[in-house]
């Protein structure tokens, strides 16, 4: 259960994150093979150097062959794959992934999974508004938080391995949280941002503002598209917490709003300063 | 009341965006001077070239000499200035203003203002997150929108005047809208966004997540770093539609909420394309 140089590396779907996973491995001397559901796929990875192997069919004489599976996949999808394929694993592998969701995936898979290989949870803090393996790259890495999720089933040998991928892709800082920890935070700083930039962009038929459109509306909505497919399963798969950070915002926002309506001027300005205040926090460790 | 290359042009509130508005007419060759409260200002203003005289007293010998006057000045002040000085503008001035509303203000400075001269009412969309004369630079306005909201009571040489003014400060282009319009697009495009930042910002007590932050929370945040005796006067200024906006918004947010917590993934997807489908727009016409 150790990540060394000579790890073979296998990638269950090559999209953008699992595609820019193997491509940072294969530049590292990696033997890095996939899965994924098209051959055009595994076809764009090998011509592209970002594995030296590819199959479309899921079998136990290629799967057996990696000592460290990586999966990014939707969360449903990479359920299903550990129930189905498990017994491919060889003995003592390591499992990891990228789901951007833990506490309902973790203890799943940890729960289903057998006794003689270990699987610690991940989350690389990186990404882009664009999906596929054509916009793989390791550079989404360059910066970016690796966030490891481990439980009280895990062991040290593991954890530690799981942290070196991390660093190994070249994201900047790694860090441990608790599933429920790592779904609190990310319920708020990920997930209540894109349902906010979500609702501004639908709230009003907007295209005839285009052309006085500033800053500040395209920040908010940048993130406003979106994968429809992929978000709704992780929002689903955080809903109490999510519904927990989305009214965390609405109290605060139906205060300012109230203020605003009571002409109360100094609520106002208090919420202001607090604000100004906080998001300096945020400009000076930026 | 024409603006041509002969027109002296005095800046009333010589802060970040008048001294803006004083760098770009003095590059011009313009004769340009100002009003401001501090000599510190003034001093600035004469060493860095935005002015060539300026005082911090008003005078009918000073004030009379000038021809456009631009009032760069909080909302409240602005009305106060002109219900005291008006009677030092020579007859034929042209006034206009930078102010982030205009419903409130236009027919207001209108209705108190001597006959023989001449308000319409403008707004550049330019600003930046800091405040202060030293700060001012021409720059602000390059790509940015400048927004005339003229009334029954202007005449078309006057528009047409303010307008060139707007182009003569380098703004992109130069839109005309009715106060009431400009208001409705203001508190959606500007005063919502920020009354959303804020309260991102103030929710939750969030300094510990900063080594987590990636992106998304950043953008939607950079605007709660505001000018909290500026946009609070504003935010009043406009509250009717400010606070329809803001209804607005809060309608499909809940909307949302309620999608997720009914499990009704078909309900958020739905939601999630529309907001795709509109922000494409907006990238479109970046």
């Amino acid at each position: 259960m150790k990540f060394n140089s000579d790890s073979r590396i296998l990638i269950v779907g090559l999209g953008l994150m699992g595609g820019s996973y193997a491509q940072a491995f294969s530049l590292k001397g990696y033997e890095v093979g996939a899965v994924a559901r098209r051959q055009e796929t595994i076809d764009y990875g090998l011509e592209n150097g970002l594995i030296s192997s590819g199959v479309t069919e899921v079998t136990r004489e290629y799967v057996e062959k990696f000592d460290i599976i990586v999966f990014a996949l939707y969360p449903h999808t990479f359920i299903e794959w550990i129930e189905k394929y498990q017994d491919y694993f060889h003995p003592g592998v390591l499992l990891t992934d990228v789901t951007g969701v833990k506490e309902s995936v973790v203890y799943k898979v940890q729960s289903i999974l057998r006794e003689d290989v270990e699987f610690v949870g991940a989350h690389p803090m990186a990404g882009r508004e664009v999906s596929g393996v054509k916009y793989a790259t390791k550079d989404i890495f360059k910066g970016a938080n690796y966030i490891v999720t481990p439980t009280e089933k895990n062991t040290g040998e593991a954890i530690e391995a799981c942290k070196e991928i991390g660093r190994t892709l070249g994201c900047k800082t790694i860090k441990t949280l608790s599933p429920k920890e790592h779904d609190e935070m990310i319920g708020f700083l990920s997930q209540l941002t894109h349902c906010i930039a979500v609702s501004l962009m639908v709230c009003k038929e907007s295209e005839h503002l285009v052309d006085y459109t500033g800053d500040s509306f395209r920040d908010l909505t940048r993130i406003a598209r979106i994968n429809d497919e992929m978000w709704s399963e992780l929002f689903l798969l955080n809903k109490e917490e999510l519904l927990r950070q989305m009214d965390l915002f609405s109290e605060k926002f139906n205060e300012l709003r109230s203020y605003i309506e009571n002409d109360d001027r100094e609520g106002m300005r208090d919420i202001m300063r607090l604000a100004t205040k906080r998001r300096g926090f945020f400009d000076k460790n930026k």
